[in-house]
């Protein structure tokens, strides 16, 4: 069966409103869509016919006739694929976007994208075979760089060489024959933080992705807003300064090159090899080298000069942040993608800059919070991306 | 007879489609509305029954049945009200949003804001005695502060004392029996570009405003985006340094500290008391003093100090901007409230910040230009505002 998805407006939102409350009764449905029986009747109809809708037993009662529960179909199932710098996460999801089933392992985005969308394939194939699914009603796809969404394709970036205007979308679309998206990671991790993180409650909101690249994902009324070309939110290589630390995009003072989890290692083997700091030189003895993970432990741990190294990372993400909050005033800023346990080291020095810096109307009553979402959001993000594209009006 | 307004939203795509588009045939605006034959009508009836819409006469012939014109009705009358640091204008349109007269007059803002707005109020009168016209339909005003939307008044600035939390909205709907609406000047601006300038082709924009206050106005898919608590666009007061100049604010090291007009003012009046520049000096025995349009006279003129003056605040109002653009990724940078003639060096030196430290992705081929509206944006920006309102679905 082709899928042909909602016919008219109404049917989208019904859609979407099934996928974000789940079930309800149709007395319910009709009501918050604001169609009249018939109507809504005929839309549900069209719906159920194509497998995208399906009734769920009886309504608790109110009062009159009673109704029945209406839900997304069993059948719509969403696969959701995260790429980042040295990992691939696959999920299933239902048609509300619970994962159902995930797999993940180590890999090296270097090797190109067709090994790799090859493997995402293969993986999403086992999760299929796992749970008996013959066909994905969509995938959705997060890339650690920036996209071309039109394109369906990731653009020249430093974290994925090999693959500029490679075509994802079309190459994994080929592969299992389904609708496919793909979008930055921010964006994604924004996607999933709307639909089942903090900024479920908050209509305008800034995501904001920690990591060995940063970026950000920008939700405005209730959608994930990218830009005139897909760009905004790309903060990661804003030149903070002309005479900064070098950035692996080949220029200086980038924001990365400052507080990337790069940046953060460079800085913290430069103070073990220094020997100012013990607890970071004890563990480049015990492994050779260091990670992010290794310094926000040393952090949190107390070791002075590893929290030394993660506020001055924080400061300057805040003093960007300023500019960005007083410029788009969101309800809340969301930050993900911190190392475990960095949290109120990291939250501390930037919650000093934007408050002390920025304007009392954008930042009065406005909270920064970290993500209670972690490696989830982008799976959660993917598949609410590919569930906006096939639950929308054609 | 009391305004109601579009009924549903289908009523309120009607009246913003003539306002925007002018005059059109009824098989055109049914076609463009996706709406049927008997739907149309029944629509248009009731709009007409409004006296927000009439017939224009015979459209051309598309070869079938003849087709009539219509458009906003013309006892649709809006009031407009632009209020600057020194300055009070205030216009009336038709429903097309085309200025039919126009007043305006220095006024000293700090006498407090009943005596400016009885002022408003009476300008607005006599307008309407001018052309004969016994009501508004509504009147938008613009501020020079930041505005709390939801409540009609302007926030604590250093520009109004006295204004916080007077109810501007309220007082002047008082005064006229009709429905008002407020917002900052860079805001309605943007409205202004939105529907007679170049914004008018862009969905996504940026409008920045100079002058003595800074402030920026958010564009987003063809929408005025006000941010969660009105503060979207307010960079006037975003701090670049802890230890620059003292701004009005009491803060220091602002943006508007740097390259406002009264930054301007100030340094071009220490170049000529320190025999930096004989052309401002020369100036300043004229005339006593300076104002920012004689040092950007100076400027255009070739005096090499006044370029670097000019030169300075540019270059830091382009190290913000590259931050918003790659944030926001708008189609255009528009901007306006520049001193006449000094638009070339303005716009060389932020084009130099933007284009070299701004991520590819975001500015590849993003243009920056002037506005061409001039002050009419202010004027046209605020009927824009009200008609927004008056136009939307109750």
């Amino acid at each position: 069966m082709t899928l042909i998805g909602p016919e008219n407006p109404d049917q989208a939102r019904l859609l979407r409103r099934l996928r974000d409350d789940g079930a309800r009764s149709r007395v319910e449905l009709a009501d918050a869509l604001g169609l009249n029986r018939a109507r809504f009747i005929a839309e549900v109809d069209r719906l159920t016919s194509q497998g995208l809708v399906e009734t769920a037993g009886p309504a608790a009662s109110r009062g009159g006739r009673r109704s029945s529960l209406l839900r997304v179909a069993g059948q719509v199932r969403f696969g959701a694929v995260a790429v980042s710098a040295g990992r691939l996460d696959v999920a299933l999801t239902d048609g509300e976007l619970a994962v159902l089933a995930r797999l993940g392992e180590p890999v090296d985005v270097r090797g190109g994208p067709e090994a790799l969308v090859g493997r995402a394939v293969e993986l999403l194939g086992k999760l299929r075979a796992e749970v008996g699914l013959s066909r994905l009603t969509g995938v959705g796809v997060a890339l650690p760089a920036p996209v071309a969404v039109p394109e369906g394709a990731a653009v020249s970036s430093p974290a994925l060489p090999g693959w500029h205007q490679f075509p994802v979308r079309d190459a994994i679309a080929a592969e299992l024959g389904c609708p496919v998206q793909v979008d930055n990671d921010a964006n994604v991790m924004a996607l999933g933080e709307l639909h089942a993180g903090t900024g479920r409650a908050f209509d305008d909101f800034l995501y904001v992705k920690l990591g060995s690249a940063i970026g950000c994902g920008l939700v405005l009324g209730g959608a994930l807003y990218r830009g005139a070309t897909s760009g905004a939110g790309d903060i990661g290589h804003l030149r903070l300064t002309d005479d900064g630390p070098l950035c692996d995009c080949g220029n200086t003072g980038c924001l990365e090159a400052y507080c990337g989890d790069g940046a953060l290692v460079r800085e913290a083997l430069a103070a073990a090899h220094g020997s100012r700091s013990a607890a970071l030189a004890d563990r480049v003895a015990e492994a050779g080298t260091l990670t992010a993970a290794d310094v926000a432990r040393a952090a949190t741990a107390g070791d002075p000069t590893a929290q030394t190294l993660v506020r001055d990372g924080a400061r300057r993400l805040g003093q960007v942040l300023v500019g960005l909050v007083s410029f788009f005033n969101p309800a809340i800023v969301i930050i993900g993608g911190a190392a475990p346990g960095i949290g109120p080291v990291l939250l501390a020095e930037i919650r000093g800059v934007v408050y002390r810096r920025s304007t009392p109307l954008a930042t009065g009553s406005m909270p920064i919070v970290l993500s209670d979402l972690d490696e989830r959001a982008a799976l959660v993000g993917a598949a609410r991306l590919i569930s906006d594209h096939v639950f929308a009006a054609r």
